[in-house]
């Protein structure tokens, strides 16, 4: 944060970035990231992330419901251009599945002013990661990171992808698996997977990485269950050549 | 890092823990990684990595060459059997092409207590996640990380996975894109992007990300040469939606 907004002069010192708060630990929170926290005159996010952000005289806090991506986009981008020193907050990374392509989309449509901004994006631990680093290394090879949802994609091109990832022999990190208002979907894709890959093929189920809640397990491919996953739970496919090792999964180095 | 070795019971206290420094800027280290460090009685890793971690009373660091990754497992391991406190330190995240997986080799193949190791992998904002940030978001949707190294699996491997990839339309971040002893790798790359991609796909070249000398680019497909690229370049290529704004880089959630 070393004077972010004294390099670039904005329109009147406003600022605007889009910060990674990690999967949910508070350790796993980067200082770069907190320091903007604190310098910070506005919050903004979906309603869990900016609850994570303490409280503090001065500091305006702007929650806002899930699938508004866009609305909170633009309001970003007025409150930065009128001054205001503004933080997005994302879970994980904001550029994996989150809020910084939401923010581009956003300056594209948006007044030509906009592009100026004094604008940042500060990566985060993604739950991918997180949750790979905490069943052991099961992305330790190629991968592929792939969101299952078809709010914004056709549902096809996820399983073009699917196939593909498969076809190569990828290890894999499923975003947004499950949504209630599309309950076929991961079963879909369990098709898919059993389809192509052995039945031995191991799977990581990760649910609300580094929280107080946390549980990761790791099973194989034929005991894959939709019930066993829900909105909250990252879901890592390993390579053919992913095992485990104790209580750990890995993938080595030559998969 | 609260209580790892109170919980667990090691032999003799020790433990292993393998964390991930970031890319480079120290504001992305993670508090819980920093934590570590400050437990461990050594450090283990590749030079340049070691010699971020400060050095104090009491630490003793253990600095060795590239390439000798299963000498540096095998040493962590004998160290925390020991009863000595082991950070075995990676640049990014130790589950992404780096340190995590050589340790589980380790493990498999090493004595049967090590497996009981107290051991914990912490992750670390990956180069490639950092690349995009510095660069936009041209990670924003479905995305593969390819290690382009044939040191540990075929070069055709590569291929086969390159190809695919384009097929399915999926952003790319590439590690270890070149090495002076295989010097016309990278130009076979950039021959199978070019016959399967349009020329003005865009490529983000991201040089040292977080370090003082960071230096981002972005460019067409048809423009890449070689030479442009080297073993601290990150490179980063768009899906066939992937577009500028402003001075960013971007693909859209849509894509």
């Amino acid at each position: 944060m070393s004077g972010a907004s004294a390099e670039m002069p904005g329109q009147g010192g406003g600022w605007i970035i889009v910060a990674g708060l990690g999967p949910g630990a508070e350790d796993m929170v980067t200082p770069e990231v907190t320091a903007a926290l604190n310098e910070a005159t506005d919050i903004i996010g979906y309603i869990p992330y900016v609850a994570r952000v303490p409280d503090r005289p001065g500091l305006v806090k702007h929650p806002s419901d899930n699938r508004v991506e866009m609305d909170r986009a633009r309001h970003a981008l007025e409150l930065a251009t009128a001054g205001r020193r503004v933080v997005v907050v994302s879970s994980g990374d904001p550029g994996v599945f989150a809020m910084a392509s939401a923010i581009f989309e956003a300056v594209e449509a948006g007044p030509a002013a906009w592009a100026d901004l004094d604008l940042r994006i500060l990566p985060g631990i993604t739950a991918m990661l997180a949750a790979a680093a905490a069943a052991g290394a099961p992305l330790g090879h190629d991968f592929c990171a792939i969101n299952l949802s078809d709010n914004l994609k056709p549902f096809a091109l996820v399983e073009k992808r699917l196939r593909l990832a498969i076809e190569g022999d990828f290890a894999m990190g499923f975003y947004n698996p499950r949504s209630k208002s599309r309950p076929g979907r991961f079963e879909r894709v369990i098709e898919i997977l059993q389809a192509g890959c052995e039945p031995e093929r191991l799977v990581v189920l990760a649910r609300a990485v580094s929280t107080p809640e946390q549980m990761i397990q790791t099973i194989a491919l034929r005991d894959l269950q939709p019930e066993m996953v829900d909105m909250r739970t990252m879901v890592l496919i390993g390579s053919s050549l992913t095992r485990r090792v104790g209580r750990f999964v890995y993938t080595p180095r030559s998969a």
